[in-house]
């Protein structure tokens, strides 16, 4: 390994570190373990902390980074724990934890945005404006899993159901102000929304993966409660009919605000898990959102999805405002994740998916594709379960595969293969749920060796000791650093 | 000056460069001063490039790029020109024009997007759209000035009165093909509007000023043609009564096509220029666009324009949807920037402006405070003329002082006042026009030292020797470089 990217992870060291600083930290064995975690990361790979710090302010981070970067200590961040992988500390050294700054600052409604700190969780965050008098009314729209918090969403660049209508983190953070390895700290944005301020510094960090630096307060976009809302779930016998009435919703000008598929396999899972009250068809489905301040524009729109359903041969079509009916269509929708995970036969199963997106008129062929590829590589007689389910307005589909722990090497080479159908359908390795370590080869497929050199030159610009999150998103260098994955 | 940025830009070093390309080129004075003119430059300022070329391809700019980057000879890109001197040779060196880099290469109607050259004019892009079977229907909707291409608004981050419905150039370019001052090629992003492959390189391009690569195709967001469109002006006794029905309208979760503000004195010049055929009330006015893709969907929201405009006493209002009206009223607001050349008394009177944006809640802060520093700054019995118009609803405003030549180092301190005052109301130094050479100092105390830090830290690891666009955005390295401005 490079001299550049060597850690002192002695315990000296650590110790060392600890001492000089008069941050909360734990090194309780259960604590640790508690920060090698996040969903679906098989137990054998874990790796953990060396200490756990609970930074209270921006200064606290600044001095914490300060000596790390003066004792090449590791320094990953965590937060809700949701990502696959991208807040564990792989490389060992320091995790830092944010649950004692998780603040909602300030909301300024005439303005439409609110400043947090990054512990906070979005549902929180949207339970907090709902009961103060000056959010009311508001909302921050990016809703990944309910855990997630927004230092990790920022880190992840995630996105979820409403991305389609608000954006994704890339759209919602207003401006951050970042911590960097040495401890120099910057705001990168001021509260406008429009800015020609130089380089970009806030879409530099949303998404990096605490790879350039730790967000330490954010900026949010908040918009206006969606009114009138209303559900609906649309069925066909192909997935094509409910993708073409998608398309057809983007050509009319109509903004609604989600259209999510899912396949018959998926809805087969989701009746399966008993997630959900109600017994669903097993066939392609549409679920979508439609809101809007007026109630006659919400009749509008409801009258052209009824067209589009109909001239698409929808085989059945429920639109409902009954909020108690909401619940459950949009909570069956929310629900698919977990049903997935309900699949498992053992627990020792693996649960391995992909997150590929493509310009949304090649939806058809990637998930025809996609079942291809997986249908010739299931082994025979074996009890591999697959489905697909997807943020159709954005093109944006995971196709899931849950296996026997004996299979990991097939299934992981399928959805390699998955990448590599949508990065020829023009399309994108990882929609919202980041690179971490197991997408690095994949990247450099869709960047090229170029595009990986100029996020590399930027993290030795950022980071030149290489202290944060290391090997997430690219190897530090080539062949370098400790990638097991 | 470092040896690190030296450039030799010496007749017999230029002549070696231009003997070992075929890529056509011209180093006749008419074409060399063609190209060391941007609106307002003043005369005295220009500074020539040596010879310009002009690529016809990707492969062309990269050939150019290496041999430029091997010989340290600064190169700036040139497109429409209409910059206020981010695409001026400062440095001498290299301009490379995209005149022979100009077309539509391709529309996917169904996904929404376009690619295209960075030569190509937007006006002339959406007229193309127009013609084609596949674009009917749909336009790029970012407006800046008539005669800017899309390379140079890429390289800007550049705006315009649409930008509060559909975002600026940072959220209607999907991805780009950027050239590295080294001549290497990379495809920032794919297709797909939704991405979290790694860092965000699209974003760093956008607004980088030409500093870190040039762009030589881009992928564009394309957006339904607004259907059923409305233009209303309503007059006010106060700018403030106008701002007000912007943050209500903000509030309602109605999304208008464009909220754009003019001062009395705006109006004034506007009527003094003789560029509309209509004299307008001299008085604070509200310009907006209602569009939408149901006739009720509309009538709704000019209701609620009329009930706003009546609650905030506005003076009159008028709203239209005659096509030749809807021309005359957005004609004039779109002539403001011309009618305000045109009150120069004398053709060495200097056109002085501030590009601030703040939250708009603080914008009756910065228009108020803007007044009062420019009426304390103005020379007793001069000739000041002094104005304001803005995209309200981005918070963005454009303050102009036309003054004759002489007091220019008044006249740009009181903008260098104004800007401060925006930061102080928590708002950017450019909103649109980017930082160039000019704004470089308030940059520092926007972004702060670190910010800065950052910027030049990201620009020496994709260009260690500086030759893009020397001296744009910040100095190459504190107090070195040709900085003259």
């Amino acid at each position: 390994m490079s001299p550049k990217y060597t850690y002192n992870h002695s315990p000296q060291s650590l110790s060392l570190l600890i001492s000089s600083l008069c941050i909360p930290h734990s090194t309780s064995p259960s604590t640790l373990a508690s920060k090698a975690h996040t969903p679906h990361s098989p137990a054998e790979s874990r790796e953990y902390p060396a200490v756990v710090f609970y930074p209270s302010t921006t200064q606290d981070v600044s001095i914490l980074l300060k000596e790390c970067h003066e004792r090449r200590i590791a320094v990953t961040a965590y937060g809700g724990g949701t990502s696959f992988g991208g807040a564990l500390s792989n490389s060992g050294g320091v995790c830092v934890s944010f649950e004692r700054m998780a603040q909602l600052l300030h909301i300024n409604a005439d303005d439409g945005d609110c400043v947090v700190q990054p512990g906070l969780n979005w549902m929180h965050l949207n339970a907090l404006l709902q009961k103060s008098e000056k959010g009311t009314g508001l909302f921050f729209p990016v809703d990944p899993s309910p855990q997630a918090s927004v230092g990790g969403m920022i880190a992840m660049s995630c996105s979820g159901t409403n991305a389609y209508r608000y954006g994704t983190m890339r759209e919602c953070v207003v401006g951050v102000t970042v911590v960097l390895a040495d401890g120099r700290v910057v705001k990168t944005k001021q509260r406008p929304r429009k800015s020609s301020a130089g380089y970009d510094l806030t879409h530099l960090i949303v998404g990096s993966e605490g790879t350039l630096g730790l967000v330490t307060e954010a900026t949010l976009r908040l918009v206006p409660l969606p009114r009138n809302l209303h559900v609906g779930i649309a069925t066909f016998g192909a997935l094509e009919g409910g993708v073409d009435v998608v398309l057809e919703v983007q050509k009319s000008g109509h903004v609604f605000e989600a259209l999510e598929v899912a396949d018959g396999k998926q809805m087969e899972c989701l009746n399966r898990s008993k997630l959900s009250p109600v017994n669903f068809t097993e066939t392609p489905t549409l679920f979508f959102k439609i809101a809007g301040p007026s109630k006659q524009m919400v009749a509008d729109q409801i009258n052209i999805m009824k067209t589009l359903c109909a001239r698409h041969k929808a085989t059945s079509l429920e639109i409902t405002d009954d909020e108690s009916r909401i619940a459950t269509l949009w909570g069956a929708r929310k629900a698919m994740g977990t049903a997935l995970v309900a699949m498992k036969q053992s627990p020792t199963d693996l649960f391995i998916h992909s997150d590929c997106a493509v310009p949304i008129s090649k939806l058809p062929a990637l998930i025809a594709g996609t079942h291809d590829l997986i249908t010739a590589a299931t082994p025979p007689n074996s009890r591999w379960f697959c489905a697909n389910v997807g943020h159709a307005g954005d093109g944006n589909v995971h196709s899931s595969i849950i296996c026997p722990a004996e299979d990991k090497e097939l299934a992981e080479a399928v959805i390699k293969r998955i990448c590599r159908l949508a990065l020829s359908l023009e399309g994108t390795v990882t929609g919202e749920h980041g690179v971490g370590m197991k997408l690095r080869d994949v990247l450099e497929e869709e960047v090229g060796k170029t595009g990986v050199e100029i996020m590399r030159g930027i993290k030795e610009a950022l980071d030149p000791r290489g202290i944060l999150n290391p090997g997430k998103v690219f190897r530090l260098e080539n062949g370098v650093g400790k990638a097991k994955l």
